[in-house]
């Protein structure tokens, strides 16, 4: 592979002359700069990355942190997330922390060594003050970190909302909502459950709050608490959870002979290509996935440039879709 | 941020010293060694590591080409070929083809401009001939580029022959397989429909192979030909797929009150987490993801350093597992 020293040798002039024409700085006389030009088309030489990246101190690259590349709704913001990258020029960098503390410290410490331009987290195990005395771009999804970290959301407390209305429209008297138990701190998408809950009191509706190991995301273990919950709650008539619990849901109610929506109703949050096959088709609130992943980007490549941007959540509307499930 | 120019301040020594010092190479007085070392850790000094990428002439990441990201048999293979370069030292960048030529060979020009070590591709929309000429490491899944560049894959025939096996013994007497059109050049993955048609042949069973547009993966171009294969041909009573065209033919199967398994059976391929969610649960040819994965990685990291390995392409053994659904 031809290097500058190379290119420089071959068009006689020094290596400063090669550089000064690859960075379009400084004063190249035009016979001189039509001629390395050529060299370099000769030689198909390709200036070493690394080398401008570390003159520019900048690697082109932003971290995406995840708790696991293949949950549906991680994969999807990743894959938005990513495509909008490319379009600015940057490429992303994987980090499925499998909610491993050490993982994200890890992935942190990249940021400090400059191996990446910026951090996009959409997986929080670690403590906020870890955050914290970082000065390269972090945007968050779904979690607030600090007053100084930029976090973008779905509009939960709209998604909670639309849920429970669409289910007590569809009749129900008795719901069950499954949330995350407390373990993660301060997100966003718990307002979904806040809310939910409040609509139902507001309408004399009796709502159980199921709490499920936060990011537990095995078969058994949603098998095990779907039926445990059908067989136990018989009064049951609504439930509304993530897609792929509600997906379990609706597994569990076929195995026991319980109709959907007859005797059951069923609310998924996220629509995620994890609902695409249910049968019936799910009812949904939507989140924005590819906005989020846009937006995310965005406020990313701004703070990159050192152009400042707002602190404090940017919240996106979410919709509901009707399917057979409600 | 402490740089070296402040280290070598601070310790009242040159910058070359706390180079030697950093790299382990060259000879430092032990008092100098521990003074410097005892500022580097007061100054809270990271070296920078684009610097020392520079010097090594290597990046620490490996690029991951694949179609799309959010596919779950990508997603699966992403998030476990992300665990293992971690173990390794190594980050994973990722980059979504979506078929896109330009795309792939954009992948291709970073890894000439040295900005990754490698390149695993679970993608191949390009001719062969682009991938002539890269004297980098490169691993490809499930394609054979050219005699240079090993290749991981499934053992498909195995994967075919136990999938006809399976429906043979299930009593079908008329079976329809999806495959992939001709679009695509020579994968390994192709193998198994060539086995599964001949093991129909010998037992003198009709067999009618459905060719898709290859890398479609959209929800209404599923569920059109799933519902217009049903409809046109009522006499199949086996059908053999990927995940999410079964997926799709079990819901197609439910609406229109076609019983599986007892008019229809249904063995899926790969085994990915698409599958979870089907009532009944799906008889499967599961793809060993993990094993793939990881083999692709060690060949990656031992290519890296230097180190020979054997041309050709290494097979991993799928596994039936017995479902509802056969």
């Amino acid at each position: 592979m031809a290097t500058i020293q190379d290119v420089a040798k071959q068009a006689q002039v020094g290596k400063a002359t090669v550089s000064r024409v690859l960075s379009g700085k400084g004063y190249v006389k035009e016979s001189t700069r039509e001629k390395v030009l050529r060299v370099i088309e000769e030689l198909d030489y390709t200036p070493n990355e690394a080398a401008r990246n570390l003159f520019y101190n900048k690697t082109n690259i932003v971290a995406v942190i995840v708790p696991e590349v293949s949950h549906p709704f991680f994969a999807e913001f990743l894959s938005h997330t990513e495509t909008a990258l490319t379009r600015c020029g940057y490429q992303a960098m994987i980090c499925n922390t499998w909610c491993e503390q050490n993982y994200e410290l890890r992935c942190l410490e990249m940021l400090k060594q400059r191996r990446v331009d910026g951090i996009i987290f959409a997986a929080h195990s670690l403590n906020v003050e870890q955050y914290e005395g970082i000065d390269r771009p972090i945007v968050a999804l779904d979690r607030v970190l600090n007053e100084e970290i930029p976090c973008v959301a779905a509009n939960h407390r709209e998604g909670g909302r639309l849920a429970a209305e669409e289910l007590i429209r569809s009749g129900c008297k008795n719901v069950l909502q499954f949330r995350d138990n407390g373990s993660v701190a301060d997100t966003p998408s718990n307002l979904r459950h806040d809310v939910f809950e409040t609509v139902m009191q507001e309408h004399h509706i009796p709502c159980y709050s199921f709490e499920m190991d936060w990011n537990t995301f095995g078969d058994d273990y949603y098998k095990q608490i779907t039926e445990h919950i059908l067989e136990e709650h018989p009064d049951v008539d609504g439930v509304f959870g993530t897609d792929e619990i509600i997906m379990s849901v609706l597994q569990s109610a076929n195995q026991l002979g319980r109709k959907v929506p007859q005797d059951l109703k069923l609310i998924a949050y996220d629509g995620t290509r994890a609902t695409r096959f249910a049968s019936p088709s799910l009812t949904m609130i939507v989140q924005p996935m590819q906005a989020l992943a846009e937006q995310a980007v965005s406020l990313m490549i701004q703070m990159i440039q050192g152009k400042g941007v707002e602190r404090g959540t940017v919240v996106l509307p979410v919709t509901l879709q009707k399917g057979g499930s409600t």
